[in-house]
């Protein structure tokens, strides 16, 4: 894969706007997509000009290989406006890093930087209308690679295509989450692709989540596919645990995701002179502070959500509940990473990341 | 889902076959489609009209969920030709079975017995000039479930679409295959998706497996993800070892696919009073018995290949060869099986299943 070529990026613009089709005080998360979308074609062993065209269907053969071997990755992202109008976004080179990452653990070929940033960015501004500035609102963007040469020989594709589809989005609020500690299925496996955003490792998890919903749970926490000792990861959020003053989460793995707004909460935390303990998490011992009531807070972090309060939990037989608590780790952190990502405050980190 | 209603079948025929343009005499493994394919689609809840039509792309929106989410789940089967031009299959009504099962460990709702045997007997009767007579000729029927419903919220879609793809095959012969004991990586989690033939199961492993043939493998043995203390399968076959006059597989399991071919062979070892032991077998046990001479044979079990022998195994920095056996079980086994997928014999188990 050669990523040092500067492309001539294509552009083919909608000759009319969906935009004002669009109740954005009523947006359904991830339903509607805006007027633009960027391919880009890998083919004869490398990446293809890559092309912004209006946001429409793929034709694939039957046989593409992603309907079949689930050679699939990719990220989310968000892009935020702010009062004088600007874009901004979060870090965005560490999506490139992780999408690449992922790809690589599924044979697929890496994306270059340089295609990325300029179609990202030239997206972003086509479509930048559809940002809305506001607390909450964000434009959700789904940077993807799938494998689409067409033959159902069980092996790496030679053929792929990268997309990046964007979708305005609301304040995410589902509702009080309360989580399963899930000792029967597995997520991922030591050695598999569990780190990776790879397609096959959310499917896997809709049945599970499903005969938990029918116990009343939101989600699930799942557990290490060993012995389901320790906790690892809820799916698409990463847990954080306030156990007494002390915030507690799970090392990362090649089981558990390696979460941005996980890491960013970790530095944030360090900011904030609160105890930051990177380390394997009993389920034990998660019961026993519930327990004795040093579980203060249980929170997701993720893209979509941001910070995700969980209200409570249950383990085997056994539910948990929470107590509101006064100076909540959760809304500390959601307003100052908040305040960092709508350009409200100063960004000592220099996670800002502004589109010009 | 609703599996009681019969369907109407809709079809629709090419006006020109590409029959022609096809050299049976070179065919590149599922690389070539016939005519025509089965399509129904899910949704409202429920399968709608099945219809055979010519063999065209998909189109889907972007967002669909198998791109995202690898909601996606297949089979392989195949049909075979007699010298009297009688259709025949191989036990099909364990693949519906075996991909039903899928299906549901991914969230995918059942696919109706009636619609299947139907479609799939209506598209083999119309492409039956794709069948061709002869030793090691097939058709080789991939069907196949994929999540279309467009957004990228990460829950089990509304949508689904349930195809059939035949593609003619010749008898398969991949060369000598060496095999690499993988201990670094892993296929399936106890309590994940590794007995479905979920797509992301396969993409899993294409990158190990690239690894593995930089050392000279042309495929991986995993073993569990636990403690790679146990043999699992091959990824697309299921593995026999003899040990003395002894064969030995290791038992299904969540994380090892139930092949029909494995089962198959099971039954029919018991019928040539061959000693069969469905058992854990320890990776060390294999080593030892490959050293002390014990290990006559090694085999894969699968629809594509039938029996493929394994000619040598790789354990850490060690390298085993087997000799050539002149009893071979893998042969026997092989031309026993072919002979009733072919109608060359007599049928005691009666698996094959005929096409009227």
């Amino acid at each position: 894969m050669k990523s040092t070529a500067i492309s001539a990026l294509h552009v083919e613009t909608v000759k009319q706007s969906r935009i004002d089709q669009v109740d954005f005080d009523n947006l359904d998360f991830g339903k509607v997509f805006t007027d633009h979308m960027f391919v880009c074609e890998y083919k004869n062993g490398s990446w293809q000009t890559p092309t912004i065209k209006p946001y429409q269907s793929i034709s694939l053969d039957p046989s593409a290989s992603v309907f079949h071997y689930g050679q699939a990755v990719f990220e989310g992202m968000k892009a935020y406006k702010d009062a004088e109008g600007q874009i901004l976004m979060f870090r965005p080179e560490d999506n490139l890093d992780r999408i690449n990452k992922s790809a690589k653990r599924m044979a697929i070929p890496e994306f270059p930087k340089e295609y990325f940033f300029e179609g990202l960015e030239a997206l972003l501004k086509l479509d930048t209308d559809w940002i809305k500035s506001g607390a909450g609102n964000s434009l959700y963007i789904r940077p993807f690679v799938i494998a689409t040469e067409a033959g159902v020989r069980a092996s790496a594709a030679q053929e792929y295509m990268f997309f990046i589809i964007c979708s305005p989005a609301q304040s995410y609020y589902g509702g009080e989450v309360r989580v399963k500690i899930e000792e029967h299925f597995s997520r991922a496996a030591s050695g598999g692709v569990g780190y990776a955003k790879a397609a096959g490792n959310y499917g896997g998890q809709f049945y599970p989540t499903q005969l938990a919903a029918k116990e009343g749970f939101q989600q699930i926490i799942w557990t290490d596919a060993k012995n389901h000792e320790y906790v690892e990861e809820a799916g698409t959020m990463n847990l954080f645990f306030r156990i007494n003053d002390t915030l507690v989460t799970g090392p990362t793995s090649d089981t558990i995701l390696d979460g941005i707004t996980r890491k960013s909460l970790i530095e944030l935390a360090r900011h904030n002179n609160i105890t930051i303990e990177e380390r394997p998490v009993k389920v034990t011992e998660l019961v026993e502070a519930a327990k004795n009531g040093s579980l203060k807070e249980m929170f997701g972090a993720g893209t979509a959500a941001v910070i995700n309060p969980i209200k409570g939990f249950g383990f085997r037989d056994e539910r948990f509940e929470l107590e509101d608590v006064p100076n909540s780790y959760a809304s500390l952190f959601k307003k100052q990473l908040t305040d960092i990502q709508y350009n409200l405050d100063a960004d000592p980190f220099e996670w800002r990341y502004l589109v010009k």
